[in-house]
């Protein structure tokens, strides 16, 4: 038969997945008791609705049974009091309770000042090559305005649930966690009509109050501009390196350079240039279509003194699948390269 | 010989270009004196770096010159005193001495919400077809972070001149009127750095503080996003009707209904939908090769109750004249019929 000092050693041992630290030592346990081989004990969640109870009290049930002399285990749920939550939750004014929890290996932000040129799109694939070379990938989606991560990601939204820690970002079919705005309206077409400091603001919170939980790369997809969401990322965030996206037109190329001169007066690191649309396959399978004229991304590069990381042709395929939420599924086979220069440039490690 | 009174008469025929009053009434003929055949007086300017001087002056000397007995016109130039200035040009209070002095028929935004699905485009390229129907046109770039407005119209940035009334706008060789933020940077691919509220403030001075003239037309050309410029612009300019923009991709359509919501939340009337890069050509001529998939514009306009305008083809013809300045050597005379259906919607008169 067990004692209830072996049992709360067990217990001791089961971690929230959210605070990280064990039950025991979270003041989750009460009224533990054993009678013969049934042992019985309450756990006391933060809040009743959080989404990881089941997870809790399974891993909770499972390294109690694995006790010797252990035959059932009856574990009753109830909320903290006040008193206790707020014993357990770091204190709310030092800059978020989940980022405190957070442990982001590199922070990386996809810009280009220029709109349209495929900084989601890269942003996406880049997530997906380096979730594929086995990193804790994460998407946090600053384009408040014109969020495109969870359409490239979810046939359908999923909906973002909350902990009293923050919000739980949701996660993709190839565990990509995903935070944006679309994922928190009501519906996908809704207008985020808001001035700059609320923008700002709700950036901060997906940084901050967001339970990334452990991550090797965070990946931030810039909106176009060099104004407050720009500002706040390369402010508020410990971005570590900026991947400058472009298109082959010199008009854009003249936008993105302001990118990067906006990176080098923050003291931001740049890791290189991709260049997307640089062609289109016509049906023959060869003849290549300069649709926005000859590529002008090679001097773009050479100007800001930063390595063209790559080309990216324009693949109708592609557009089908980001409109169909399956990004995971292209091939992108020509993307690994890229993925694996920006991952050395960076410093990458797999901790997670 | 002619009488001092006659020559007065004939200057006070003679407008300021930019007061658009006459010489006389405002204060600028000052020692007239008539001896023979000749004609002495000076002409107070409101500063002497004044750019349309030359014009003034000019226009002063053929008016008197074409007085019966009068051979030879000598015209002295000085700046007006403060006080002389004050009395002339409108209280600056009021928002905008330029502001009150421009007429502009009908102001219409061009928005998308989502970059580079060629707003600019779509703006140069109406600007354009407008103008060749005989209407007189400004383009207004509200696209502060990201101005492509000049690259299409200019092959060198033309230098902005200052008037005491406010800034003129450069003019194309068709004659259209441009405002852009990166006419008046010391380079284009400069950075502007700016939060909300300096973008506002920027955008609201290209409207209020520039000698726009006599206009039938300012077309708007809107940043992505639905956050501060949107918002200025929707706000402080008086907006007769939007057109959006949008491309082939679902989730360019989604990100645009976003700007259509806006504008109605803000009761501003639509005109249509443009689709932009629907297609583009094979070098066999005929082979449409649609490279960012089907095209979903059709569903969009419907679903935001408004008419598809026309679909435009991605040509590596126009990226080479937009990055070389010369966007109105763009035959495009399937966007003739566009344009005709945006002056219709909106009231286009020629009563410039």
């Amino acid at each position: 038969m067990a004692t209830v000092e072996q049992v709360r050693q067990a217990l001791a041992g089961v971690q929230d997945p959210e605070l990280r630290r064990g039950l025991v030592e979270l003041g989750m346990v009460h009224d533990l008791a054993v009678q013969g081989s049934a042992v019985r004990f309450t756990l006391a969640l933060t809040v009743m609705a959080c989404p990881l109870k089941d997870k809790i009290a399974a891993d909770a049930r499972a390294a109690v049974l694995a006790l010797e002399g252990v035959e059932t285990v009856d574990i009753a749920l109830r909320e903290m009091t006040p008193q206790e939550r707020q014993a357990v939750l770091p204190p709310k004014e030092e800059g978020g309770a989940a980022a405190r929890l957070n442990h982001v290996g590199r922070v990386l932000a996809v810009m280009s000042g220029k709109g349209g040129v495929g900084k989601s799109l890269v942003a996406g694939l880049l997530a997906v090559a380096l979730r594929r070379e086995g990193y804790a990938v994460g998407v946090l989606d600053a384009d408040i305005t014109g969020p495109s991560i969870p359409r490239m990601f979810f046939p359908q939204s999923p909906p973002v649930r909350t902990t009293p820690v923050g919000f739980l970002p949701a996660e993709s079919g190839g565990g990509i966690k995903v935070m944006s705005i679309n994922l928190l309206l009501p519906r996908e077409d809704e207008a985020v009509i808001w001035r700059g400091p609320l923008i700002g603001r709700a950036i901060q919170q997906f940084w901050e109050d967001v339970v990334w939980g452990d991550l090797d790369v965070l990946l931030v997809d810039l909106p176009p501009g060099t104004s407050d969401a720009a500002l706040t990322v390369m402010q508020a965030l410990p971005v570590n390196g900026v991947v400058l996206v472009t298109s082959p037109q010199r008009l854009a190329a003249m936008v993105v350079r302001k990118a990067a001169r906006m990176v080098q007066q923050m003291g931001g690191r740049m890791l290189g240039v991709i260049e997307n649309m640089s062609y289109a396959l016509c049906p023959d399978g060869t003849t290549r279509l300069e649709v926005f004229g000859p590529s002008h991304a090679g001097e773009m590069a050479a100007e800001v003194g930063l390595p063209l990381l790559g080309h990216l042709p324009i693949d109708p395929q592609i557009a089908t699948l980001c409109d169909a939420g399956q990004i995971e599924e292209y091939p992108a086979a020509e993307f690994a390269a890229i993925a694996r220069q920006v991952a050395q440039g960076a410093g990458l490690r797999r901790i997670a």
